[in-house]
């Protein structure tokens, strides 16, 4: 049997995850909080048991939580998506984000990806015969070169796929970022798919520049999300995307087809707990201060870094440390000094070594002590 | 945008269920149940929240799910797949069916697909490029036809889809006709997904004839199959599929970017579940209950019908009372005598027109009594 995708390997975030596990090592690797969840989240998925929702919700999702969806994006980004024909919830963004990208995608179509990225577009493309087109983000700063990305556009890109805040480098799209790249998609036919999950997780005073906030983004935009990330449940595998009703109905005939629904009891249970702003608006003061006392830890270490400006990972430069490749190093920092996190370089573009790791700070801070201890060792 | 599905609409099961709650109608079209489910299992899901299992799976399905499933389908099938690297836990066997058909069919392969057939086969074969060869089954014993099926296979035939217990017939494939399909793939190199999602609802002491069962099939097959409808909880979006190593490695290479994993508790409460082997094994004689009521209440009505075999269906030919086309008759039925069915056109090729409806049995009592009674005064 030939391979559709001779080269995927299992992901970064389950070898890595293994090996930690194997070693005892504080893991910092995949991104998951190892804190205790809100139990009224816990409370509101046994009574939506508890009320018989246990049967196949709408296919593009129960109609509450699609509602309460399209509001909060109204507040935070004045923009309307029509809870009928606009917002699909999907079994976490990956699932969105893969069937935007298979609805769309034809045999020779080009796709092009801004690296670093996170793992799963490339192989989403490549199963649908089409060809990814990198545009990699510059080692120090993780700028984006909006020109280089214009200099790749071809009557054969059908899509863009652009991910803010940005995992793994927490960098933040400015808004001038977002209006140069809606200038340059405006001769295009170009489709936009914009990875937000970390959307609700921003620092400093930042604001988050959804592609939704941008008339002529947005109208040809799936913008994707994730309450995995947003409360804490990566492990109840529910998102959402919304997108202008033309494309969302595309982005439909795929979703129906291939997973139907997602699953009603926790729709139920987000429907209730999104009505609380607070659940997701103290996001971003929750996560600067573990961000901020990690950083703390590491001063006068060895490890260079610009703080993270958005999402749960920071990124941290061990060049003084040593000139291993990211992956070695990675291995050796699981293997010896009993900590994980993930080596830049599996999100790169072919064997790029920025010198750099990823540690996840979604972690109780007893967890974020220990590695910082490790880290000042080195 | 141009569509990669331009025929592809909403769902029969949508398009019907609204019109039902639109008219009220009593609901036997999509397949689910309208009976509470075992208040252990949202227990088991509750336990499994509170046990802090709120986070990622492993990709491929929590472990000791993947165990569970290997040793059940050891003790009724006498095969043994590798839980390690033979079984991945899915959202609903939808997901398991579209993944394997995505990671298989390249552009201009051919898959075989028996029909009338459950609707999501087809879009799948369509969104990978894959041309569906179909294989009609006759409309009076819903009987297949192994030589024409043999006649279909080409060079270019890269899949074979089969469906037992059969959806919409009620039919049950042989041992002979598993055996007939083995020899006539044994020449091949096609590989079957087998969809196995009324494995556990086999009427009147028939046995199910698993892929699985027979060696020269299962080295080529996926397995496909469902907790939802096992459990009554099609709500809760979890299934599995088994296939040999070297297959299942390249499921997982799609399985892990389109879904990556499939919620938490809800596969920790599933493993706890299948431990007693009552709460599958008593599946058919509850049905066969319902299905034996339902047909002796329509002893004496102008319906024709064979029993069903085993799925929680029964076609019921509706010829003896009017000439109308299934859709058309179908409907009348749901906006005049508020009884909401499955119009079998819906799984035929083209426009053919059996004459016949599809009913879903997996109801209250009180519910199939007044459906029954509508039946009647036809
Ligand atoms: C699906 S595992 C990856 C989790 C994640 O978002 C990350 O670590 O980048
Ligand atoms: C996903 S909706 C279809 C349910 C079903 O299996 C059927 O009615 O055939």
């Amino acid at each position: 049997f030939s391979s559709k995708l001779p080269k995927a390997k299992t992901t970064i975030f389950t070898t890595v995850g293994n090996l930690a596990r194997k070693n005892k090592a504080i893991d910092l690797s995949q991104g998951f909080p190892n804190f205790e969840i809100d139990p009224k989240l816990k409370e509101l998925v046994t009574d939506a048991m508890e009320n018989g929702h246990n049967q196949y919700a709408a296919m593009p999702g129960y109609y509450g939580l699609r509602e309460i969806i399209s509001e909060k994006i109204e507040k935070l980004h004045k923009r309307l998506y029509d809870p009928e024909s606009e917002i699909t919830v999907t079994v976490g963004a990956t699932q969105a984000l893969f069937t935007a990208i298979t609805a769309f995608v034809n045999h020779g179509d080009e796709v092009i990806v801004i690296k670093p990225a996170y793992d799963c577009y490339e192989p989403a493309i490549l199963l649908n015969g089409g060809i990814p087109v990198y545009v990699q983000l510059d080692a120090n700063g993780y700028e984006i070169d909006w020109q280089a990305l214009k200099s790749k556009i071809s009557e054969k890109t059908r899509m863009i796929i652009i991910n803010t805040p940005h995992n793994p480098s927490g960098r933040i799209f400015s808004r001038e970022d977002m209006l140069q790249l809606q200038e340059i998609l405006r001769p295009t036919n170009c489709i936009l798919v914009s990875d937000e999950v970390y959307e609700h997780i921003i620092f400093d005073g930042k604001e988050h520049q959804s592609a939704s906030r941008f008339d002529d983004l947005a109208q040809r935009s799936f913008v994707c999300a994730s309450f995995g990330k947003t409360f804490h449940v990566t492990g109840w595998k529910i998102g959402y995307c919304a997108a202008p009703a033309e494309l969302m109905q595309e982005f439909r005939k795929t979703h129906q087809f291939a997973v139907f629904c997602v699953d009603h009891p926790v729709q139920r249970a987000m429907a209730s707990y999104l009505k609380n702003e607070q659940n997701y608006l103290g996001l971003s003061s929750f996560y600067q201060e573990k961000r901020d006392s990690f950083l703390e830890g590491l001063k006068g270490s060895r490890f260079k870094y610009r703080p993270s400006e958005g999402t749960y990972f920071q990124l941290l430069d061990y060049t003084q440390i040593t000139e291993e490749d990211d992956e070695a190093f990675a291995k050796r920092l699981i293997v010896e000094h009993k900590l994980a996190s993930i080596p830049i370089s599996s999100f790169n573009v072919g064997n790029r070594q920025d010198g750099v790791l990823r540690f996840c700070f979604a972690k109780k801070n007893e967890t974020l002590e220990e590695a910082v201890s490790i880290l000042r060792s080195l």
